[in-house]
């Protein structure tokens, strides 16, 4: 059971069917059991992509609302050594980020080398809410899918590793999400009207996600679709995508100085 | 046991002896599930400071080389969620960083209301390290630690708990960690000359060491002292104060809108 990179020449459909797996899926048990075990390949691959210090990891939570985000954030990422990895939510820009390009406020807080970022929602809002609320003209954000594909490829170029992943529910699910925590009183807090409105705008929302599906799904900077309407399905699969990337690139503690030993007789 | 408030009218000595406590110490299994237990405190507490969000927490953590700081942020921060949690690496500044002021990059990392921060070193090398080597004339450091209590009072004055944290070790454990990055290899790559050269001035870093605590251990910004040669305890003290200092803000989920179940009806 793993993820693929989004293929834009056989685009998802975004339907409900697809916030479930299909084929076999690990009981409960066994599920939570490779997950640990996920879990701590993430911990010890972080400690050595820290040393290593030749990439820096970014990686881009997108997704409906109570589709999991802020969940498989600390589900996942709680992996990490906290002194190793930094989260960014992005919400409604400020008046100070609105004057500046949409990409600004974005490319402030992507990860240095040896640092996995990672975005809570991110720079495609600006095609994604931005689109469906017609914030700005599309002669303005249909400009945009160009201009982040030669960001991120510009990121890729500069040893930026780029892992995009968007947590896709059903809406049955999602409806039972909001009903609970509109009485969960740690959760209802939360609670927007926004939520509700995003909501009975479904259909223009798959059609903005699909778009970006299909038009920045590249093969340096993939998009997964990850089904979401069960939490631990979704948290395994992100993390197995996540070890997969770290193992690939070869990771390893650097050399000390030849002469290292010298130092031994010093320490007194 | 627990970490008292530095009392500037009782300073400690910081000889070896004081890198561990006295008094009875938990086995080391005890030691272990009491840890856990704060372990699991913290991460729900961190929960609900976040929902508050009336305060931000600004821990700061400072030691010599080798005294932990770096598995004390994994361990102890490790429970937060990655989210809430940013963690802040203050190294040698930056030639874009010396042109301003010294507090200028510590102001820009202070967390924000709901978010914890945590600072490995901080302003307070600004009279330890750069005393130390003279990097700036003492007519320039003295007048800092006013600066810094100035600073910190209008932080706290702004809604910013701060809890500062020294980790001190002997000598001799110094010695033997020291010993140990270089012969480890996922360790040794980390060994700075530098290391040797600060351990040489054992007794001028504990003069500097003394007088931030006797000058900047303020009651709304306290310095601790964590005996921090056995590397459970220290963690424990430290989750211990974590806690205790997350305990006393009465803490509680903002209330939802009154109307709030008017929205239940909608969810459709």
């Amino acid at each position: 059971m793993h993820l693929e990179r989004v293929d834009p020449d056989n685009l998802p459909s975004l339907h409900d069917d697809e916030a479930t797996v299909t084929g076999k899926v690990p009981g409960s048990r066994k599920l939570r059991e490779r997950f640990d075990e996920l879990h701590d390949r993430l911990a010890k691959l972080q400690r050595v992509f820290y040393a290593d210090g030749r990439h820096a990891l970014l990686v881009v939570f997108q997704g409906r609302d109570a589709s999991g985000k802020d969940g498989t954030i600390r589900n996942v990422c709680g992996a990490f050594n906290p002194q190793g990895c930094r989260v960014t939510s992005f919400g409604v820009p400020s008046t100070h980020e609105l004057a500046h390009d949409f990409l600004w406020r974005i490319h402030n807080a992507v990860p240095p080398r040896a640092m996995i970022g990672v975005f809570n929602r991110s720079h495609y809002e600006d095609v994604l809410a931005v689109r469906v609320h017609e914030l700005v003209p599309e002669a303005i954000w249909s400009g945009r899918y160009q201009q982040i594909n030669a960001f991120e490829a510009g990121l890729v170029a500069n040893d930026v590793i780029i892992r995009k992943f968007f947590l896709h529910v059903s809406s049955d699910e999602q409806r039972e999400r909001l009903q609970e925590r509109l009485t969960n009183p740690e959760r209802n807090w939360k609670f927007r009207a926004g939520d509700l409105d995003d909501r009975a705008r479904w259909d223009e929302y798959t059609d903005a996600y699909r778009e970006i599906l299909g038009r920045c799904s590249t093969m340096d900077a993939p998009w997964f679709v990850v089904p979401a309407d069960d939490k631990r399905v979704r948290d395994y699969l992100v993390a197995r995508e996540l070890v997969d990337t770290l193992e690939s690139l070869d990771l390893r503690y650097p050399e000390a100085a030849p002469d290292i030993m010298r130092y031994a007789s010093l320490v007194d």
